[in-house]
């Protein structure tokens, strides 16, 4: 899935001398799939990046500074190969540089993922990708927080690997004008053998009078013949409240993967009589061709409550959806490099 | 002019263990030059990109999955260099991910020339770039397609390489909310030893009433001495009808390379007494320093009849164009990587 | 801090033969500090990218031609890290073809940086980045002229490096409907040992009816101890003229290295009383972990007269600047790769 260029330092722009040995990997997902969609009645169909992993083309590398550290950058840019990714090349998935102690951690600047958003992601069994990711029921309230992912200008810590299964990292994002990005946020978590669990917490400044508050708990125990995983999160903007769970399972079958998922949502602090609650199912399967390319399918069906107008593909027009169900089918091929 | 990186995949994103050879492919081409263009009677100096190869950046690999079956992805954008490619890199030359059988073609998904655009590449001795190819004269007749040369959200099919000289290809572009992208096209060919020929054609839905078609021939023969090409274009949008033909010829000069070219349209369908045919023709000399590097001149003059306002180079201020000459001369390097 | 990467010219876009080596060298750099910086009353905390060395990502190449001649192609972009380079990935910071002959020098077409800039870079020990850097009392007089650093649609010359010291480069810049950026200028210099010194002269034509005229001279002697360079630079539009001058140094101490400057600007030619000058002093130490990574550490001040509103860094809001003190440090890391 991942490339490292055999690479060698040069002296000068045009010197061509050899001088040191250093790499840059260059590596991405192209993954395009054909989605039938209906959202109420509105049926659609379109071809889509992000099914099964996420699109991406990015440039990374390390240097051994020695005694332990190392240093590190990390540039890594979505795309919509349907469209020949038409809104350009940026790096917004991730753009840090990193100095990292084997014994110590790693304290990373730039825009990354932020700590509240990797339980959404591990603990659901579709990775936070596609019709059937549990994500697909989050919202940020109308808090104009743009923190559920990632955030710009931030200064991380990540424990380093040798604290017997326990792991965690910590993250402060500025402002800089702009309090929607104005954010800070820690996890930590246990993983030996089959078990992992791990809390996730974060809090967003906003440029609204509330803050946006996101918590989150997930665990996954690998049984061997299947991967049972569970997942609850809990947003809060003021007097809103937002109550997720999640539960999804992996099964391996020889060169394939069979997954399903149920996940429900309650919308706390609403008007008397309005209700914004639901909940989706899904299942999936993937046929390895290789570690790199591979095939696959899936189904999902969300069914909104009333004051809900929640989809499982958001980018498609969503007219009207309030009170209709949102379901579909997807069949793609995903390759990586 | 293409380069294959040496490449080792790794296990993981941090991981550093090579596990399996790879490879990565960068390629392009930056082609500069100075464009002196006179169009009625506004004259020009300008420094253009494209004007004897596309300028372009792009990734691409393929992976081996064995019996004969394989997967690949191909990520190419246009430059323009002149200006530091101010508009950003995005992929919109092609963006694709395919499966590939030797014994049985080709299925790719994503953005991707169509069918009905590689006449009018292969049988113009410009290669459908610069100011003498024969693309300067056709038009999309006002019907808002945006499928002349490419789609998005296509899904192709390519004949494999083993029926015995026969080429030819298939797509469906999916509109997704636009029916300017939403189009099918096929293409069929036959090239065996010194000659080429090959049909075209596809239609376009368009956003508006009626539909854009497009069908062509070309045929080439290669004389040793000389290169021969004859391409017939006819573009229909409701009454409107276009009607092209070109004939060019490209001569081996040692390191050299001389091209000559003539083209006609006739624009059918329009109000009595609105004459907005046009011809061009074009002389071109290509110097070629290295495989990868050459320099090279042209000349190209246009006449447009009274309610043509078509012009040798797209990108400049054609005001009060119509019934005016297009001419001017260029000259430039390219250089491929 | 650049990386070769070994490549393998193909025959074809899937022929997958290696016929010949070349090469495409991607090489960048990622610089991440946190500034705190107070504009007149308003002080801010922010991530910023180019404190040390502009944050870039870029592709080039070389090809040799024999008996002494070479293509190239250079490829650079700047990068925003701090929001995942939100503006997308052009080659804004350079864009160009070359055709260089050890005898004869460079001729290079695209965008590139102009000759009337170098002596701002190679003079100011903060090489024109960062919130020392005594371009931050530089403006182009509110020509309009976008050349003060880099020019589109350049043809440039660029000396041999075969002259017994000297050096030098011209340039061209055409206007293409933009003069703005219609441009011509030259630099010549001589190094020999620990000495440099060099002369700049630009003028770019502007949309409005004066043009905008830059002349520079620069000198630097290194004493092994310490590096201590001097800078003119005088900038004239009509009757408005900026005379700037900037005295650095910079000391060696171990891995690490210091750095100090004071710059000092006068501008004549506006109406009576008022008094637009400014003038700055700036420190900074470097401690490099290796050739590639580097902590750092800064402080600036700059004194603004009652009409001047210039700034340390300026990206940031500045309003009621004009009479202030703009003043602040930062701390971060840069990465080259």
């Amino acid at each position: 899935m991942k490339k490292t260029l055999l690479a060698l330092a040069v002296l000068g722009a045009y010197a061509g001398v050899a001088s040191a040995q250093s790499s840059v990997t260059i590596w991405g997902v192209v993954d395009l799939s054909i989605n039938q969609i209906k959202n109420g009645d509105a049926k659609t169909t379109s071809m889509q990046s992000n099914q099964l992993n996420s699109n991406r083309l990015g440039f990374r590398g390390t240097e051994d500074l020695g005694g332990g550290l190392s240093a590190g950058f990390h540039l890594e840019g979505a795309m919509s190969n349907q469209d020949g990714n038409a809104g350009g090349l940026t790096f917004q998935r991730r753009s840090t540089v990193s100095l990292i102690s084997q014994q110590g951690g790693e304290i990373r600047l730039g825009r990354d993922y932020d700590p509240s958003f990797w339980n959404l992601v591990f603990f659901d069994v579709y990775g936070a990708n596609g019709i059937g990711q549990g994500l697909n029921l989050i919202t940020t309230l109308g808090s104009g927080a743009s923190t559920l992912a990632r955030t710009n200008n931030s200064i991380g810590y990540i424990l380093p690997g040798n604290l017997g299964g326990i792991y965690g990292q910590a993250q402060y994002a500025l402002g800089q004008g702009n309090n929607n990005n104005k954010y800070w946020g820690a996890r930590v978590g246990y993983a030996s053998g089959p078990i992992d669990v791990a809390f996730g917490y974060g809090q967003t400044e906003t440029n609204n009078p509330d803050k946006f508050k996101i918590m989150n708990i997930g665990a996954s125990y690998n049984l061997g013949v299947a991967k049972i995983l569970g997942l609850y999160n809990q947003n809060k903007n003021g007097a809103l409240k937002e109550n997720f769970y999640e539960l999804s399972v992996s099964v391996p079958m020889g060169q394939g993967e069979f997954k399903a998922g149920y996940a429900n949502v309650k919308e706390k602090g609403l008007p008397a009589g309005v209700d914004a609650d639901a909940n989706q199912w899904a299942l999936q399967y993937i046929y390895n061709m290789s570690k790199r390319t591979a095939l696959y399918g899936g189904y999902s069906q969300l069914d909104n409550d009333a004051a809900s107008a929640r989809s499982i593909l958001g980018g498609t027009a969503q007219s009207n959806l309030a009170g209709h169900k949102s379901s579909g089918f997807n069949v793609g091929v995903r390759h990586s490099f």
